[in-house]
């Protein structure tokens, strides 16, 4: 007669129903993708838009599918895989390398970021109407446009065996510069979908110090604090405490960059930036890598992506063909052009230029995550049908993605399958040149 | 004017300032009753029996405190919590030595459990007065008082260097035997609360089956596909999916258990338990243990062992304060003699039959966890105001848990600091004797 089905029980079995699905399917196409030398987070996003599709089909029929797809629980797995993807890209940066790395990777960076940036907000401006949103949602996708990440296009690197050439260096670089730029753009697109319009000189340079303050607190706190709490976790019950320190600081440098104005993802990549090798010591930095990295590419990180994938209308594909193709024309050429021409201009052969402008193409979690948190805000949702385009802007974007991120590995073994000039900038002379 | 502080962003935030608030003073708590060698288990409890005086206290003027009380957070953490725990217990524990371990312990758990399940039982059933769940609630006292847990004692018995003598391996492997006795008599007491009685023995014959197809079930696949499938696991990207293999499994053995109308936590245990260093190899045992156990014991944990606390009124040890002490009485005399007598009756001398006795009588993670279930399927809530023993049933409960587990190693220690008698089977013969 009693309670147990009814109340507790039964809530969460559909939990446990539903967690078991999304890992199921998501680590299934993840490691498809995988064998297929493409990211698994792209696999484990198509998961999700399968998953949304098979829902769609048979949601009615298999008992607590129907429930995915407007679980609480997909929202909740969203922000703490996003909690935990910035906190473990930033445990795997080394702040270090980066302020000893090449002028070049910062200007190539820059390039990569304002052009594309500059190229996005012009489109977006003048393609989607005048809504109550359209400040922010012109400032997405320039953002959205701007942002590189670099795993796939390491494989292909190695593949070469170019990684460690000058030009590998600075994609690596610059792409790790860009998801740092990107995480500062998302302040101020924090900042716009607050305000609903593109802050003026006074609000921006107000943002500016707050963003200040804020690096200014974490950076101290990073470089002289973290040293001294590893330390003293270290003589007593160690992985279990120095976890709980971790989260413990990037929630309250969450908090910090939200009472500042900024998204509090912002925080949680400052705590995992400064949790580094030399800084906190060889045995706490491998267990925090590996306990983070597991949760995140074992967990939380798929489920993520599929949340991702859930959300994606491919419909967008045939409602705003025009739209979709000149977006992937500019985020190409904005990251192409923008990231290697000033490459060309310091001094690159015209070959590694290119590879560069193509590296910088693919997009990666970073770029999912400011998706994700626009999703969230609302961005998209609050424009239903003022027009096809702002209706499949979310779509749009996310296709955008997908197919940079696929095309910029496969491109850039293109172009370094051809043979090369014969240069004497290059470090590494050709064994066949 | 927009969606971003009111829609997701604030929730959020609350949530962050809920996590850092559990996290920060649970770990001082938990690190505080380490120090004084305690297990920090009572630590994190009582630092939930703290933060819920405060939240009374100053809940209506510290922003978000209130909230803290009855957040959705609390009832998913502390399910999450006990899936940790529980996997992690199975995971700890060696199922090939239990197999092998001694006759003895056998004995002593069995008889460790029923005296104190049965004067529990005889206890609640004569001193709660007649209402719904009047079945359902003897049953829990009596299980709450049966189950033993071994991390205290463990500690005392390594500092007397008497953990590798023959009572100290029975105290071990008892308590083990006793934590899997009290996941069975959960499947029972699951079985209680869905009907309201006392299963007749038809009823209890179908349970038996049941649970015997369970254990048939998880135990092959344990034995025989575990090691298959780390082999295929090892050839790729191996900790992410070793975790999310082990979450998978945990999962889908929780949703058996629960169609064979046991409770899921069985589950996760067994999905531990065959997840052992011989059958799935070193690497992939020592990162599932770290990871797992790092998540358990540096963040799940603690916030399951306060949601415990934070229910706990203390105004039950003057509410019913005979009833409390007649319960201590029978945990700690039910243990005594329950463990201690088929020991000494066994061959063990008198010092070393009441050491076991004594050593038995802590509580632990499976205890709690068993009164957070009978507490979620709202055993305790259904009966407001028929009697006082009633309505301070749970938290004379964990009082009672708490106050065991900290009495238990300190009669430990006068036991084993009293001078031995001479005695020819002990293995080890003390140099001053």
């Amino acid at each position: 007669m009693l309670l147990w089905a009814a109340a507790e029980g039964f809530r969460f079995l559909e939990l446990f129903v539903h967690l078991l699905i999304l890992l199921v399917l998501t680590r299934a196409f993840g490691e498809g993708a995988a064998r297929l030398g493409q990211p698994s987070a792209v696999g484990e996003l198509v998961a999700g838009v399968v998953l949304a599709a098979a829902i769609a089909q048979f949601g009615a029929d298999v008992p607590f599918l129907a429930g995915l797809a407007d679980s609480a629980l997909l929202d909740f797995v969203a922000d703490f895989g996003i909690f935990f993807l910035v906190l473990m890209a930033g445990i795997e940066m080394r702040p270090q390398e980066m302020a000893e790395s090449s002028k070049t990777a910062f200007v190539v960076a820059l390039g990569g970021m304002f052009v594309p940036l500059a190229a996005g907000f012009g489109l977006a401006w003048v393609w989607i109407p005048e809504n109550d949103l359209h400040h922010a949602q012109a400032f997405l996708v320039g953002v959205a446009v701007s942002i590189s990440a670099i795993p796939a296009t390491v494989k292909v690197l190695m593949d070469f065996g170019v990684l460690h050439q000058r030009f590998g260096r600075v994609i690596v670089s610059a792409a790790v510069f860009d998801d740092i730029f990107g995480l500062m753009l998302l302040a101020l697109l924090t900042g716009v979908m607050q305000t609903g319009v593109i802050p003026d000189a006074g609000t921006l340079a107000l943002l500016v110090i707050k963003v200040a303050v804020f690096f200014a607190i974490t950076v101290t706190l990073g470089v002289h604090v973290y040293p001294r709490l590893s330390r003293r976790i270290k003589e007593t019950q160690m992985a279990a405490l120095e976890f709980s320190a971790l989260l413990g600081v990037g929630l309250a440098y969450g908090l910090l960059a939200e009472a500042l104005g900024m998204h509090w993802v912002i925080g949680a990549f400052m705590a995992g930036l400064y949790y580094e090798r030399p800084r906190v010591g060889e045995p706490a930095y491998s267990d925090m890598k590996l306990v983070v990295g597991t949760i995140t590419s074992g967990f939380l990180g798929p489920l993520f992506f599929a949340t991702i994938g859930m959300r994606v209308d491919l419909g967008a594909v045939t409602a705003v063909p025009v739209f979709l193709v000149v977006l992937l024309v500019v985020a190409f050429l904005g990251k192409f052009i923008g990231a290697g021409l000033p490459a060309w201009i310091l001094g690159l052969p015209r070959r590694e230029a290119a590879a560069i402008g193509i590296g910088m193409g693919a997009r990666g979690a970073v770029e999912l995550v400011v998706l994700s948190i626009a999703y969230e805000a609302g961005l998209f949702a609050a424009s239903d049908g003022i027009h096809p385009v702002v209706d499949n802007l979310y779509s749009s974007l996310v296709v955008m993605a997908v197919v940079t991120t696929l095309a910029a590995p496969l491109l850039l073994r293109r172009v370094l399958a051809t043979p090369r000039e014969a240069d004497p900038s290059d470090e590494t002379s050709p064994p066949s040149g």
